[in-house]
């Protein structure tokens, strides 16, 4: 059987029954941004993710320093989601034959500049020849992290009448990864500025150089009124879906009110591609998407250091359905997220 | 500059000076068999690594069962090096297009079946497709685990007249993988029973089925008197260097002394090969390499559950060194370990 009949989360329910034994108790542990377990007084946070070259990068299309930066933010974006503190990562690297020293002391000094801002050691890992005239350079990152007991925020905890909120904007990453297909693969960062519109390298910034949401989440775990959370790495069309699959609920999404960059505006005007379908069905936000009670989001909106946009409200009905509206009406489309195996997301109007 | 010319410790060194200011207090790092952590009122030990087809493993020369089995048992042979107790797994697999479900059901299945005899839980990852025509199978596990504060056994703390010993016997991984290579890689545990004596079949077993020494390690751990501890992955003349540099001591092994099973023997006379190479340079025994003090070496070896061989003595002198004896003489031989970007272990008389 091929795996694009069953999906990479189809995969996941094959195996999971057979560990369900094995879990511990208090340990949370697949289906969350990350695994949560308890050690001493605090809960233990941990979170990994492998990037591989042609399926999560071009190596024509981002610096090794981009990518150094990018490797460790997609998992640290993993450990903001849960209001935690990222306190180490671990870092595997496979090199095959055609990459050279200097690309990886550029993708070390990317990695170490992003470590550096939050903090973070690099406290192991696995330095690996990857065999073969073919090889491609693999990477895996796992981060731990620690928050106080029971304090981590789930995706399951969502309410009917909660809003819906994200931080920043949506679908600036995958406008910045359109432009680098359209020209075939061959920009890097190194060239970012050459032959762009100062609100295209924005699109191209946030696409190579993710700020994942650390502090962010911190202060919105310490509000006290987050119900569930998580980040925005598939689009939020599809990891929505994982909040409410997990919390039991539907949701309502006004597409009206997504919050859309000018760069994005822009490119999408220029190029005659649908914004809101990047927003939606994107991926590689690393933006937070939670929910909280109604009065207690605008509470936390007026008073967060970020910018927070309600788009939505969660509702009784079905487990994990999104009823889209626009103009007040509901619209029969269903944008679709990132699956590693299978769909990729719709482009139309 | 290409990596064969600084190999796997010299790249690490190239960066480990940019983290330096980022390492936690009491937090001990890159250098040992896992990193170690307090938390709450325990260590957290963490160790990861990377398993890349046609590095690391032939995809026609292991059954994905023995490939699942073996990618997490070398986790747990890390965290048995510190004496520690393995609590979860983290497992990353990106998938080529060549590999269908059912191989992967069979590959969970021995990782399964080894959790199970740990109880070690399976508490996240990463399920990806590896894209590409010649996309190759890249595996990556992440093990937490948990001693107590300080308990932890590294591999600094060996002393001028430590006794130095093993566990098990050294070198039948090697031969297994010798004999697997011989036959083209065309052989696989499914049809491991053919055409092999008895003997032949525990090599091939110990290569594709490493029991990593948990307990045996906890038990080591309990006595108090072990002074150092890592696993054998890379062989024991490059592991034990490792304990000798972090201890800044000498030593003298006794090749005489190193404890070769009979199948090795057997495997070694029928072919013409150095049964003493494989077991100092072959790697992937994952027994355990410790010192202690003499009289504690003796009782230790005497009470344990496990085979214990004593292969030599740690020495004052200059850090690193081993000197190699054999009939009580000094020979003139550097038997290498496994080095991923450079030199292979030399198999000479």
């Amino acid at each position: 059987m091929e795996f694009s009949e069953i999906g990479e989360f189809g995969f996941i329910e094959r195996f999971r029954p057979l560990f369900e034994s094995l879990n511990g108790a208090g340990t949370c542990g697949i289906g969350d941004d990350c695994a949560v377990m308890p050690f001493g007084d605090e809960d233990l946070l941990v979170t990994t993710d492998m990037l591989l070259e042609n399926t999560h990068f071009l190596r024509a299309g981002i610096s090794p320093y981009d990518l150094g930066w990018k490797t460790l933010a997609v998992n640290l974006s993993d450990v903001a989601a849960m209001g935690g503190t990222p306190v180490a990562s671990f870092l595997s690297v496979g090199i095959p034959s055609g990459i050279g020293v200097e690309y990886m002391d550029e993708f070390m000094r990317g990695y170490r500049d992003l470590s550096s801002l939050y903090r973070v050691s690099l406290a192991g890992g696995d330095t690996t020849r990857a065999t073969g005239e073919n090889a491609l350079l693999a990477l895996n990152v796992a981060v731990v992290g620690r928050s106080p007991h029971g304090a981590a925020i789930m995706r399951g905890g969502a309410r009917p009448g909660d809003a819906v909120c994200v931080t920043g904007t949506l679908g600036d990453s995958a406008a910045g990864l359109e432009m680098i297909i359209a020209a075939g693969g061959n920009i890097t960062s190194s060239t970012r500025t050459a032959g762009f519109p100062g609100s295209a390298a924005s699109l191209l910034e946030k696409h190579w150089r993710p700020r994942p949401r650390v502090e962010e989440a911190l202060a919105l775990a310490a509000t006290g009124a987050v119900r569930s959370m998580m980040d925005i790495s598939d689009g939020v069309a599809s990891d929505l879906k994982h909040i409410l699959k997990a919390s039991g609920v539907s949701a309502r999404v006004d597409i009206d009110a997504l919050p859309l960059s000018a760069p994005l505006k822009e490119y999408a005007a220029a190029t005659g591609t649908d914004a809101v379908a990047m927003a939606l069905g994107g991926g590689e936000d690393y933006e937070l998407l939670f929910t909280a009670g109604e009065k207690d989001a605008e509470r936390i909106a007026a008073e967060a250091a970020v910018k927070i946009t309600r788009i939505g409200t969660v509702t009784e009905g079905e487990s994990g359905i999104v009823r889209w509206c626009r103009g007040g009406e509901e619209i029969k489309d269903d944008y679709m997220g990132f699956d590693h195996f299978g769909a990729r997301r719709r482009n139309r109007k």
